[in-house]
Formats: C-alpha cells, structure tokens, sequence
C-alpha cells in the first residue's frame, strides 16, 4: 500500500436505512478531491457488519466506478471465517481492488490461532492484505509476537494498528519487524505520535481528510512543526469525533454538512445523532473555526 | 415453539470444506428419526457466523425440503442489525421456518440498548423471534431483568437460555416472567437441573438427540427417576461432547460415525479433531457403553 | 461531594519502587496552591491495587495530615468484596476522610447483582459512597438503569462517570435521576462536553489541576467561551496524557517536572517511561507552549 | 511440586462473614485424612480476593499450623502488582509454605507483558512458584507460547492450567516444554482426559478429594479403567459443583454437610445457597448415592 493518509469511505445510508448510492459516489469523489492517498471501503466504520452480501457488492461496485482508476481501493473483508473473507477478497478483486484488510475474528480467545488464520488467508487471497489491529472491534488483543508472525503469515508488511496506546506498540512492532508499513486509524487521535514512531500514514474516516493528509505529508516533508500546527488546531475536533459508540454518527453528521452524504444515518444501535450531540458539535466546530462544506480545506 | 428436545442441527461440509447437502439431508433425517421435536438450524453450533449468503439459503432450504413439514423448523438468524436479522428472517420465512432464533449483537456494551434492538427486529420479523442468552458466543451478558424486557419487546415468551449457571437463572426469569418458556443447550450439561427448575425443554446439538427426548419427555411425563437414570449414564459424553472449541468437532465426528455425516469436518479454527481428542472419545464411547451407529438407540 | 475540580492523586513511589511520602505530602500541598476542589486519593490512578494494606493506610494518613483539613478528601475503596469496601472506607473515616468512592466488583458478570452489592456497601459504610462507573478497570458494562439503581441502593447520588462516550450517558442518567451529581474523569478528555451536559465538575489526575479548575469554574460562572478557549488550548496535552496503559506514567514524569514528585515511577506493568515517550512528552509540551513547574498556572 | 490430587482449601467463614478459624483446621485435617495429595490455599476458590489482610495471614497461619507438616502447602499469592506477590509469597514463606501459586493480572490486555511480570515474580520470590493460567477469574487468556516463555521467566516447571477445553492446552504446552508439571483444576470436570494428556494430577477442591486421589492414583498406577469407572461414577456430581458462579456455595454446603465446615457461607455476590440449588443438591446426592460424612469414602 502507498504511505499516505488514506480515507475510510462511510457507507452511505437514506433516512430509510437503504443503501444511498449516490451519496457513496459523492464521498468517493470528495475525498479524491480533498486530497486523499487511497479509499478504503468496509471497514469497521464502514459498518461493514451491517451490509447484506448484495449491499457488500453494490457498495464496492459504486465505490471502484466512482474512484475510476484515480485512487487505490482497500476493502474490508474481514469475517469469522477465513473463506468468507476469502470470498470477499475475490469479490473486491473482480471489482478492481488493490487490496484487502482483515482483521481477527471476532472473539478469537487463543491468539496463537491468528497466524494460521492469516496464512491461510494469504494462500485463498490474491491481492495485498493489510492486517487490521482492532481490539475494541473484535474483542482480541494481538500482542506483538503474535502481529508480527501474523504479518508474515499472511505474506504482508503492512497493518492498520488500532490497539491505544498506538505511538510503544508500533515502536515495538517496527523493532521486531522493521519492514512493516504502520498506518493509524481510530479517528486520528493520536496521529502525530504514530508518525513521530514512523507510522507511514493513517487510515481513517475523520470527516475532514484533508487535515489528515496536510499532516502527513508535513511529517513525511520533515515540516514537523508544520505537522503539529495543523493538528493542535484540528484537535478538539478530531476528539471529539473520536468518541467511540457516537463517533460514526458525528462523522457522518459533518459528511452531510459538507454536502456529500444526504443524510447522517447509520445502522448502528445508536441510529440518530441526538440534539445534544448535535449542540456539542455545533460548539466544537465554532471553537475549531470550521464551517463544514464541499470544498477542500485550505490549512 | 413447542416445548421439547430440539435438535441444533451442524451444518455438514465436504472434507475440501465446502457444503455438503447430502449430508445436511441425511441428518434431518435422521433427527427426525431420532425422535427431535423440531429443528433448528444455523444456529451458533451450526457454524452460521462461517457461512456465506448463498450458502446460508442453501442450507435452509435443504433443511426445509428434507424436513418435508414432518417437524418445525427454528432458523438462527442472528447479525449486528436488525436489518440483516430480518432479511435473514424473510429467507427463513419464505423458505417455510416455523420461527427465528436472534441472539444479541455481538460485543454490544450497553445492554440498555438490547430491548430497542429486540423491538425492531420483533417490528420487521413475520416470525415468531426466540430470544438467545449466549453470552459465550456474543460476548454479552444479559441481566434477567434486560432479559425479561427485551422478550416483551419482541413480543415473544420464548428464550434458550445459555448463560451458565443456567438453572438459578432460569428461576429467576421464571419470577420475573412466568409465562416464559425457557430452552436450555449447551450441549444438555445442565439439562436436568434446568428442567427441574422449569424449563420448557432443551435445544441443543448433542449427537444422540434421543437422549436428551427421552429426559425431556420423562420429565414431562413426571418421571423425575427415569430421566436422572438416563441423563448420568450419557453423562460422560454429555460433558465431553460438551467442552468449549472443541465441542462441535466432536459432535460431528460422532454424527459422521452414526452414519449421517461424510465428514467430520468444520469451518472453525480447529477444523481438525485431533487424533488424541479422537482417542479420547473412543474411550467415553466405551465407557458409557455406546457404538455410535444410524438406528434410534433403545434406551 | 461539592462540586468542582477533584484532583485524583497519584501514590508516590521512589525509584525502587517503595512509597515516597514525602512526595505524597508535597503533591497535596501542590493541588491545593493550584486550586483543587477536593483530592481523591487511592483511585484506579492512585494505583491502588498495587499498595500492600499498610501502604494503602501510610498514604491515606499522610494526605490527610497533608491536607490538614483545607480541602475534603475522598479515598478509593474499592474491592472484590463489600466486606473489604467497608474495612477500607472504616479505615478512611477513622482518618478523617469525607467519602469514599467504590466501582463495581472487578468482572462482575451480571450487573443485576450491583445495587444488592451496592446496598450492603451503603448500609455498612458510615460515609458518603461515591459510585465509581470505570468499565476500563473493572470489565463491567454498567447500564443506566443499573446505575441509577445502584446510586438510589448506595443512598447517594454521585457518581464518578467514565464509560464513554460519557456525554450521552451523562445525559441518560441525568434524565433517570435528575439528582445525581455527575463528576467526569478520564484526564479530562471530554471535560467540556460533559459540563455541556450537566456535569458537576470532574475528578481526575491530570498533571495541571489548575487548568480543570478554570474550566470548571468558568461554566459553573456561565462563562462557557473562557472554558473551551482554556480546554482547546490544553487538549493536545490533555488528550496525550489521557492515552491508556501509558497515560499514568506520563502524569507522573509531568508532576516530577513540576517539582512535587521525586520520581514517575509507577507500579504497573509499564513501569518506565521509555524515551520515546518522553521525547514526544517534550513536544506536546512545546506546542502547548508549558515549562511545568511548581508555580500554579496563570491560565 | 509433587504430581497427585491437591486440595485447593475454601476458606471457612462464620454465619456473620466472619473468619472460622476452627473450621478452617478441621477442613485441613479432613483433607489430609482423606487423601490429598498437597494443600492449596488462598486460591481463586479459596475467595483470596475478598480477604482483608489480616484475614490472609490467620488463615495461612491456621493451615500451616493444622497442617503440621504433614503436607506439603501452596498458598495463592496472586496480585496485581509482583511487589504484592512476592509481599503475599514472604509471608507465606514464613508461615512454613511450601510453594505459591500466581496468576496474571487481573485484565492485563497485553500478554506479551506476561513473561516480564513473571520474571519480577520469579526474583522475588524465595519460595516455587505454581504459575495459575485461569482465565475466567483474571480476564486474560494466555496462548500456550506465552505460557512457556512466563513458565521459563519464573524459572519454574509447574502450571494449572484451567483454560478449557484443558486436555488440547495440556497437549501444546507438553509439545512445547516436555519438561512441565500440569495440573487440572476447574473442579475436576475433566480430570480423566486431563491425565491422559499427561497432567500430573489435579489441584481442585472438589468437596471429596478422596474421589481425585483414586482416580490420580489409579492413572498413575496404569489402573485406567478403574479411573473411569471413579469419575463417571461421580460425574454428576462433578459437574454439579462444578459450575460457574453457584459452585463454591454448592462445594461449601457438601463440606458442611460432611461436617468440617459449620457453615457455607461465602463471601461472593452469591451468598447464600438458594433452595432449589439445595435441592437440586439432594437430588444429585441421592443419584450418585452419596450421604456426605467425615469419614473417608471407600470408592
């Protein structure tokens, strides 16, 4: 995968729940023109776990026709089961995928059980695979012998790492495999220590990428300082949409403010972005100086 | 749902892993012949997280057509959405199920959530919805008092209970809720205590479902002294059958040595029963006296 | 418990790790010239679990002969069993302590048992109970009626809230118990959100107390622009601090900075701040433009 | 440690929750009368976790005096932090103990942190240390490669393990370090596929150790049948009392009806034995043809 700050595509929902095609074509658009290194699409905010298999199928579909060969795509396809995640891969492969991201199944107790997994994994997958590190999704905490043989089980280098603290584990990670690719996630909260540690970039949905990309390319431009302006100035926002459980429906809610979702809805327990949450928001954007809109930020 | 011994039917794959229909026939069959009271399919033991869609339809309808309205059949219908659960809940209906079995999202944190949750699926299903408590599989635990909510929710009295300790729980959801109608699984290891305490019945997978028919109906008919006999002399192979992760390929080795599985073999991580596991189930087989073999047993 | 801005002590440790009550007395003294509402000592950060009973009493007698009455003084008590709740909140009371402050027992899996425990933690402790809501630490989910329950059962209303998201918690419970009085805590990370949402103040160790302090203040005075200005200002220091696993060491470096304490030696498992960390310890605290020192802040 | 069948010792409390010291040497003297091998206090069953300190100690001190040297006496020493480990192995050394068992900490996320924590425990401790893999009391499944490297670091060969399904676990870790002692534990429920793994014996506190020795002495003597026929024999009630959360009131209420303990009370969530366990109780007693008397058990 290309270092970068990469973006991780919503799905994108009516009022009613459906599918919203038009809106993923748009977000798809908007973050090419904001600035963003690849898409990522299924993801853990992708809710991916909330799609039928023809959504899985429409969504990816419209996501490879919207970005046209532009970006490189990543799709989640992550499952309980190696050959579903197989499946899935195949699926994302015939739609032109670049790769896939997977991550442990869910409640795996006995972690010496993931290198196996992601081997074979690697031997049904035919295109890249990042690894996925998510514990607060999946319920396993990989530690990093196991991340690292994972890694070359699945014949990879490269892992999205979202297990907090971020910034030791991939000084360990680096430091037992100083070939692997590091990308952050997790909203970017912790961004600028994940690269100080030599993170290549992020992978995340943070409803402004454009911030995102600006720090990464400071870091990787050795303009740290410039890095750190544009973070600090941004914080209040990316941790206030870092929240978990109502941080998607934030995201969302800012993704229709600047005009390319129709509306915010998820299909998570918590559907509807509450009023207070919404006043919350308004603050935070006001204190950030920020008036969310279609065109890409000047930072 | 009627109460009685239920049999959880495995879903049957070739040795290469794929779906073995043939199989999956031959076993309700012989579940049927075995003296089941219904069936139910796809659920946590029937490997229904590792199967994809067009598997999951297959299954069904094999099951359907080879149950040929001899019994009800019960569909796991169980995913983080209510929207999949009742797109899963229509299949199951068009396909001729008797009803749907929903257990909560995995990993969800907040089990205030779970009573609204359990609304909208009650609202979308044209099935009657059995509630599942397996706090092993999802990661959740339910209070009673959650628990009792969300049947009402649902609009359902019919739960299969499978938070160990199971019998004080079954009590105590009786008292808060009398006309519930409890089923235990869990392989049966709590079987006699639960149905002393009131459970309606049991539905679990154990390989000898006339076993657990005949405790069932014994106690039904007051036969307290009979139904102890028979649950202790199966005991051993009741608890061994019953061990967590390598439960299930235990169960289908002795369904293949019946004679209605081709193979043993399961999409789990430990898809392999191992040869000293093998062994040991030899020697519970001889110990409680049993040569697993197509007929009913007498017993 | 009054309102404001608690600050959750740390126990000090000397390089070898035995307690550093020297270190001790200076940090109260210090939280107090910074402008403490009240102290909190023997918390989850207090590390608590790790002091022998004596420690426990050596450092609840030296902050209480520190604060020497200037400020009230709540002490962490919790444990698996109520029995050693009301030992620890007896030992509290006999020094002088106002409250006591006490989360579920750790990995309690059925949350309907909280308010009976809770109850006989109220009926046997003779001051104020403060209930302590930290998922983190304990394993245990707590839902909002649970919550509420387990306040009415304590007979108190004031909880230590730390389940994020916390704003719509705080709000949820707030709307079932108008009553209760809310501290956040968590570093302080979402501070402003939950004064937004009636929070009464927070209770936490952040390494410049002052700086809660005005936040907290300046709401409590309706001066809602002076607080977020001050918490925008700080947050990148304040959400670095907040990481988990690492965030207690990095408080404690900071309050070695400042003078009070000899070393941040900690007893978890982490127990050096590695270099990297610090180093980016050192930036964060260039952005934010601090040189930590004794003095309290003019903010 | 010497292979057989350990008694892991409850502690024996008073109707009021208080200590019962004289109990508590009558039990001592029971198990030795009746077989065991070793003597285990302080486990997780010995509800260590809700004794005050000066609890732990009288305790210790009561077992090691009834004890008389007559048997060799592991005491549990486990903690959240290694300082209060080697504290509780000290004074457990001084009492005259023969050995201290210690498990992870208590939700400790990274298990790659283990090894280190075991190395601390292992350089102060003065006394073998039995290393306790126990997930369901601590939260932390440990993988059998970090298992090995934490047995190496505490410099130690012997393990209970009690991570179901055990008998595969024992087998990995047999695989990977010939040279390990295991012991099963989980009340004996799967001692026999245990010991043919190759576990050297049983800590558990079955209310009958003399029903473990026969059938550890029976493997160990090559009497393998003789084995079986013991543990299916009293298999019902071995799962009985085996059960999670209601198995230490059920082994309390057995061991006051054998009349070494004067009451059963316990310091748990649950402490009272509710009636329909008690008759439930009765019921298995009446199967397995047992009246529970201080005499030793002729099987």
């Amino acid at each position: 995968m290309k270092p970068g700050a990469w973006f991780v595509l919503p799905t994108a929902f009516a009022q009613n729940g459906d599918l919203d095609l038009a809106s993923q074509s748009r977000v798809v658009d908007a973050a090419i023109a904001w600035g963003a290194t690849g898409l990522t699409a299924l993801g853990v905010m992708g809710e991916a776990a909330h799609l039928a298999i023809d959504e899985r199928q429409a969504v990816v579909e419209t996501v490879m026709s919207a970005a046209g060969g532009r970006l490189p795509v990543l799709v989640g396809c992550s499952a309980q089961a190696e050959r579903l995640v197989v499946g899935f891969a195949e699926q994302a492969r015939l739609a032109g995928a670049s790769g896939v991201m997977v991550s442990a199944p869910t409640l795996l107790r006995n972690v010496d059980l993931l290198p196996g997994f992601y081997e074979r994994v690697g031997a049904g997958c035919q295109l890249p695979v990042v690894v996925q590190d998510e514990p607060n999704a999946t319920g396993v905490s990989i530690p990093v012998s196991v991340l690292a043989r994972s890694l070359r089980a699945v014949g990879s280098t490269t892992v999205k790492l979202e297990d907090p603290p971020t910034p030791p584990k991939i000084s360990r990670l680096l430091e037992e495999m100083p070939e692997a690719l590091v990308f952050g996630g997790l909203g970017g909260v912790s961004l600028l220590a994940e690269l100080r540690r030599g993170a290549g970039g992020t992978m995340t949905g943070f409803a402004f990428p454009e911030v995102m990309a600006v720090i990464v390319d400071a870091v990787a431009a050795g303009a740290f300082g410039r890095a750190a302006t544009v973070f600090d100035r941004f914080l209040p926002l990316i941790t206030f949409e870092g929240q978990p459980v109502v941080g998607l429906a934030i995201r969302k809610e800012l993704l229709r403010r600047r005009g390319v979702l129709t509306t915010g809805a998820t299909r998570g327990q918590l559907r509807v972005l509450d009023a207070a949450t919404c006043a919350d928001l308004d603050d935070v954007l006001q204190r950030v100086g920020l008036t969310p809109g279609p065109e890409r930020l000047s930072v």
